[in-house]
């Protein structure tokens, strides 16, 4: 009878956390909300403001062009507000050769400095072996000419023509016409003339906007299946190479490595922590590997690869990080067991969790705390860096400073992850938390450095990523009352395991809420703030100059002017995602 | 081995069913959607076309009113585009009133017209009697006019304001603005001014323009939560019915039925069919319990509520005849058993359908053709309206003739159940494919006399109910595809089995091509459209007499002036939906 009650305390614990989490989360949401207006009011002159971006223009069957298209649907049906129009063409040859002529201008940029630097070195010695260098200087360069001039002869209009895209972007006189056009059919039927905002040009991933609006949904479910079976299968290769890195075959195949029993105890923490770290390389990898998938499933904007690939590797980790270490076996089996039975799912996390929670404080001591101090040191961009500048041999390179985004899809789903075991361990085992907290703690700090002194920002989503961890939240709560139905059950308590089915509901409907009241702010641009900050740049006169602005913002990256100078090219960020 | 093969020929006609099942369906999406074009090309003049329902209107605080703010917003966000606006007003009290005045003015005709015939019949005799007559009906007038009164100060401008509900019908001066301001985010937030494409004025559910916007979803989970309910315990009452109506029971309770007994044979025939009768009693009430609840749920537009009625009686009728007629058990049994192992729903599925094709050849011979029989005669209708005429003893209604629209949400769930049905049995047993032709043609026959002759239209959808069709004969595909690998499993036979779920696959991706290909049609009017007719009306110079012509067709009815010849109000249709 005493168990009975205390487990009451319980319920009651859970209803708190539930109730009290929910409440933080409305508030976050609404705070977060708050601080998008206020960002994109600070960011209204952006381009992305104007313009739109049009896919599957239909062929002009008279000039067999689109360019014609455009300017005559736009022009007819937005009269007074369409500005101008910028075609997106196929580029691949002309970006292949923009790249050769950049490196060739590196390369005489080289050849000259060295010969300047030998010449202040030697005067006198070697006239003729100096001279054998500015031949071969102006060899190049008048190879890079000829380039050059295939460039621009590929650069005009008639050639671009033959390349041309069905996807051009649109400027307007006004925001609120660019809103108007994102949000509007525009065809009656509805694949042809789809539009939407316009992402930054900054964030715009040219690459996939050669891919038809047809055919976007059979790549991302290509990705799909493959991320899933990545997810499902994932721990075949790891056992494969696990099974394969073990100390004694290593010993045979590679001898060097005898010299690890020279060193006394070594030999015992190799063989010990050598399965651990192939599991921790593969995981390591396994974010990139997201990241490489997301690319491919036909995004316009690079921000919504790496929200794509965030989403990809959060499952990813809850399949392969919580639910493998919680239910111990591999996850094809827990998901086969799951789905022939799920009405047991309850009780079998139940019952699982209470037994790992001395696992997953170990988990966040070690993998988080590690976490956060390799983040500070970077070992893997520094280890990619050193090891381009060895092979590529290109000494400028090193020179100049190497500058990341901050890579949201390797971060969010792991500090997701902790959440998530925090929230499932709230009530089983609440000593966990302050673990927890202190995990938190100190990747505020970690992350307050990095992005303030370490990385760059290549593109500005204002918030975007907030819906998503939102859900994540909610999922963790949701799984914790999963659990706790379980707990109640396996403690004879039905009433208990019964009244919290009404309180996931409640969960349920609160998201639900939430997605109601909240995230048509992330999607839409709302025709009052746009027509506001129109009228006020009007009163200002600057309207012109902005959307002037715009449209010259969105020229594809291999059609400006080529500049000989190439020295600039090295110094923006290599990897900008 | 030689069953064997032959189960391949069955594999085969799947694949043949499915693939030419997708075509046909394909193929008349496509139809439907040309006729739907066309026939919002003929109804291009509707007042719809110009005008917008706006909800959630935000209480202007200097003046303490709502009008002011649409005013002011859409004049302010249209400036050259918006036209007019009609507020909508809780009009409880004034449609009491109006239906008072309604009544009374009837009765005054009612009395001066039996005073004629009687005074023609005699004309000498009880003078005094007609006088008595008149001053009756002076009094009567008297009272009318005093109605009349109170109704006029209560439609005068004050008094509405204070009963002013957040919800206006815009009209615009052309029709692409109009689509414009539907499609359109107007706020920045998302439950403030939400607006879509307004429904015809008659169309239109007055009575749900009441409730607010935010609690809508509210009231969806609620009528959900209760179909839901009713659809899985609908067992319980029926039996219990079907226990009372005993014969034996009821000659104890109600002796006249011994009478049943002097005549020989019928009292077999009474104790046989008595359950059946109550049964089919009970599923006859049922779409009218279902639209009732769907009349709750907060649509503006009555074709909705008959759409939503529709869907819930057809997965009434696929839980309740379907599955509880092929898995003989109540229907919260099936559904436990499916959820507690849903990897031997194939199997349970593929079993009882193959035992249940006889009593589905039964089903769709009886109640299949007695329903058209029954439609023809309109037996519900006749004895409502019967039942009607004596109980109100209003002579003047019994001569109106009684004219009613479709109820669709009878119809149809009944003929797509025969659909699923015939598409299950397609493969497993071909002999109930005739009988099936022949409840199609007689059904065919039977609507399109009815149609023609007997229903009045009340409003207009445009083949709005063609996506729910076609959703639902995606699923008895599906359901097809999911007995296919039960039954395949069951023969011993894996690889066709597990060759049969591409094939399921392929069909949800089908489904996914239909939604993001023809969809929108049933949803937006696109810009473009409206833009062609907007042109083609101003080149006529008729698109001013359209808008002013829209603006007035919005108004409530309670707001239009009192008419003392109330003959008119007999001969529209009394149930409109």
């Amino acid at each position: 009878m005493m168990v009975s009650r205390r487990l009451w305390v319980h319920f009651a614990c859970l209803c708190f956390i539930s109730f009290y989490g929910m409440y933080l989360l409305y508030k976050e949401y609404e705070e977060i909300t708050i601080r998008r207006m206020q960002q994109l009011q600070n960011l209204k002159h952006r381009p992305d403001r104007f313009t739109v971006i049009v896919r599957e223009i239909p062929l002009c069957i008279e000039h067999e062009a689109r360019d014609c298209c455009v300017d005559h649907f736009f022009s007819k049906h937005y009269p007074n507000t369409y500005y101008s129009y910028q075609m997106v063409y196929n580029t691949d040859y002309l970006d292949e050769l923009v790249k050769q002529t950049k490196s060739l201008a590196r390369k005489i940029e080289d050849l000259r400095e060295t010969s300047i630097a030998k010449k202040s070195k030697s005067k006198l010695s070697l006239f003729d072996f100096s001279q054998q260098k500015t031949s071969k200087v102006a060899l190049l360069e008048e190879k890079l000419h000829a380039l050059c001039h295939k460039i621009h002869q590929l650069q005009c209009k008639d050639m671009l023509n033959k390349k041309e895209l069905p996807v051009a972007f649109v400027t307007f006189k006004s925001r609120s016409n660019a809103a108007v056009a994102a949000q509007l059919q525009q065809h009656s039927h509805p694949l042809l003339w789809v539009t939407e905002l316009a992402p930054e040009p900054r964030d715009i991933s040219w690459r996939n906007l050669r891919v038809s609006y047809r055919v976007v949904p059979l790549y991302r479910l290509g990705v799909l299946i493959v991320a899933s079976l990545l997810t499902v299968f994932f721990a075949i290769p790891v056992t494969a190479v696990q099974g394969i890195a073990k100390y004694e075959k290593l010993k045979k195949w590679f001898p060097p490595a005898m010299a690890v029993q020279l060193i006394p105890g070594l030999n015992s923490i190799v063989t010990g922590y050598l399965p651990s770290v192939v599991l921790k390389g593969f995981i390591y990898v396994v974010p990139f590997a997201m990241f490489a998938m997301a690319k491919v499933a036909g995004c316009v904007a690079r921000s919504k690869e790496e929200i794509k690939a965030c989403n990809m590797v959060f499952y990813f980790l809850v399949g392969n990080v919580f639910f493998v270490s919680v239910l111990s076996g591999s996850l094809l089996d827990t998901i086969g067991n799951f789905i022939s039975h799920p009405k047991a799912i309850p009780s079998q996390l139940a019952t699982a969790v209470t037994a790992q929670a001395d696992f997953f404080v170990t988990y966040i001591l070690t993998d988080g705390l590690s976490g956060f101090s390799l983040e500070v040191l970077q070992p893997g961009l520094l280890i990619w860096d050193t090891l381009k500048s060895c092979c590529t041999l290109d000494h400028r390179r090193v020179k100049s400073p190497y500058l990341y985004s901050l890579p949201y899809f390797r971060i969010i789903p792991f500090v997701c992850l902790s959440i998530l075991i925090g929230m499932v361990y709230a009530v089983v085992a609440p000593l966990l938390l302050p673990f927890l907290i202190v995990y938190f703690c100190l990747g505020y700090v970690v992350y307050i450095n990095q992005i303030q002194d370490m990385y760059a920002i290549t593109y500005e989503t204002c918030g975007q990523y907030w819906p998503y961890i939102h859900h994540y939240i909610l999922l963790a709560i949701i799984l914790m009352q999963i659990t706790m139905i379980g707990l109640f059950g396996l403690k004879l308590k039905p009433a208990a395991s019964i009244s919290t089915i009404p309180l996931l509901l409640s969960t349920l409907m609160f998201n639900e809420y939430c997605k109601m009241r909240f995230l048509p702010y992330f999607h839409h641009y709302s025709l009052k703030d746009a027509a506001e900050n129109d009228e006020f740049d009007e009163k200002c006169g600057v309207l012109e100059f902005h959307y002037e602005n715009a449209i010259n913002a969105y020229c594809p990256p291999s059609l400006l002017p080529v500049s000989f100078a190439a020295s600039e090219s090295s110094s923006t960020p290599l990897v900008s995602s």
